[in-house]
């Protein structure tokens, strides 16, 4: 009888060992001056200063991609995944005012190859250098039983930093204000299990497969497009000090991450009408999804959301800064977020 | 033609927030006063305060449980879980010298039940309490058609500080300083889909067959022993500077851990004969697996290895937290790990 040994087993170390070879060079390439440590530490150092900020306060956040990787697996590309996990990230700790520090990464999959593990790393560590934060340490776990093979899950976390005074909760938020959206590229990262369900099992399309109202991008493309981070189109803004409250719309779509940052006695009233990327019109005319599911579920177009006394004012500088900035609602009172007419 | 919602799409927005109610209590008994946020908000706030540090850094790590989970899952046991992947986390930066602030987790299933996750959770905020860290967020993921029923998978971030120049590298190691090691409760998160190829697939065990090498212990009972956290009994020791070097033997073993830690011109010679649990015997006997690739897989008993100018006091202080410590090898001039005799 023979013995067994790790390889065997499932667990490749030498091609784990592989991934990490093709991967540090990107990964040092975010390595800024308040990184101390090399790679192959048990742990990442960066260094606690905060020049600038009276009482520095960090902000972390996690999360993960969620099925979107799915998409990525059947159109075999991992390349674009990273960007929409740190640029995810980015927007959930933008939306309290902080400015990110660095980024951990951790990769799990049934059966390890260093190729796709390096290009799902040298996306992360791209969209880290594009946010200015350092990738600063990671995990990538070969669990065989536990993922289909080609499967990849890819989860990471952020840390940021805000000065307290600085730091946006949405209690300055007044009946009034406006509510300005800023466009998403797509689904970003959430609803990908309904659109799943309704585009490949439902409907029966494949990621390569056209549709007159996607125009000429395939059903993959439209899906896959990179989750946009709002950092550098929101810098300007925070500095001058415009902002009363923003929300990052993910999982819940506006009504469930608006509602968020909405003081007591503040509601919303959301008005349509923004343009909403044809993959969304798709999914529910395919899917025969309800207008409240449909909200519930996407952002429709909506990637982010500012509230604000000085509505012109916050445009100008958007326009300025490449976005294309829309009017989205008004904070008005009450406690809820109510929508004024349809629809997708 | 009936319409789709988000729930029979596979994913269910009302069990996770019934999973996030039974959590919050738990994760809310971890925040201490440098927790700045509630529940509920986009990213954790922690205060940035170092007191005492005349140059802070910050420490971080990530890691998952790895196919331990398997194991859990067949005990239909999750409440040990979160001890293992905090206790591993915290190790991994107490290397360093660092103490940890807090920890964010990543919990990923196919199908969520409320009830699994908040065992995994408050085994998380229970641990977390222990090492004196918050639970600052976390993330559950329902991601159908990537995870089998009943399995979750757990990965988590931690944050630590440590000044400066109390960090600890391993530059201060030299030839004749002795290793002194810290017993493991067995297998930790490390080397189970080895363990599990031998045991459940070669030799057909289930997690609740007995073994005579096991006396009392089930299989899974063995498996599922919590990973360790040494963090309480280093303490004293990093106070009294009274160490060289540290390592968390995890997957690679003592070769593959140690020597990330040993300067240029520094080796090991490793001298077994400290107690190894059982379960590595059995391993070991069952799958015909040679010593030198056990000794790459599995921790063997020595979950921490300390490297110390200063044996005596150090053996003394940590039998004085409870720790049961033994000799385990010396540096010596050389560039590698060696073992002077053998065997598990």
């Amino acid at each position: 009888m023979s013995g067994i040994d790790y390889r065997n087993s499932g667990v490749d170390i030498d091609e784990g060992l592989r991934a990490v070879d093709l991967m540090k060079k990107e990964v040092k390439k975010t390595f800024n001056s308040n990184v101390l440590s090399e790679l192959g530490h048990f742990g990442g150092l960066f260094k606690a200063e905060f020049p600038g900020m009276a009482k520095p306060v960090l902000v972390a956040s996690m999360d993960g991609v969620g099925t979107k990787l799915k998409v990525a697996s059947l159109m075999g590309d991992y390349s674009t995944v990273g960007s929409d996990l740190v640029n995810h990230c980015v927007n959930d700790i933008l939306v309290q005012g902080a400015n990110p520090l660095f980024f951990l990464d951790y990769i799990a999959c049934g059966k390890l190859e260093a190729s796709v593990a390096a290009q799902i790393v040298t996306g992360l560590a791209k969209a880290c250098s594009e946010n200015g934060c350092a990738l600063l340490g990671g995990e990538t776990a070969e669990m065989p039983g536990f993922y289909n093979a080609g499967d990849y899950d890819v989860a990471g976390t952020i840390v940021g930093s805000v000065d307290q005074n600085s730091i946006i909760d949405g209690s300055a938020i007044l009946p009034g204000h406006k509510i300005i959206g800023l466009p998403s590229s797509g689904l970003h990262t959430n609803g990908f299990s309904l659109a799943r369900a309704v585009l490949f099992e439902k409907a029966g399309l494949s990621v390569s497969d056209h549709h007159p109202l996607l125009g000429g991008e395939s059903v993959g493309e439209a899906l896959l497009k990179v989750h946009l981070s709002y950092l550098s189109s929101m810098k300007p803004l925070l500095a001058g000090n415009l902002v009363s409250g923003m929300a990052h719309i993910t999982g819940g779509g506006i009504p469930g991450n608006l509602i968020r940052v909405l003081p007591a006695g503040c509601g919303a009233l959301i008005t349509p009408g923004w343009n909403v990327p044809p993959i969304f019109k798709l999914i529910k005319e395919l899917g025969g999804i309800s207008e409240i599911e449909m909200r519930r579920a996407f952002n429709l177009g909506a990637g982010f959301l500012i509230t604000t006394a000085h509505p012109d004012e916050v445009t100008e500088i958007l326009l300025q800064a490449g976005e294309k900035p829309f009017p989205a609602g008004e904070i008005v009172s009450g406690d809820s977020v109510k929508y004024s007419g349809g629809g997708v």
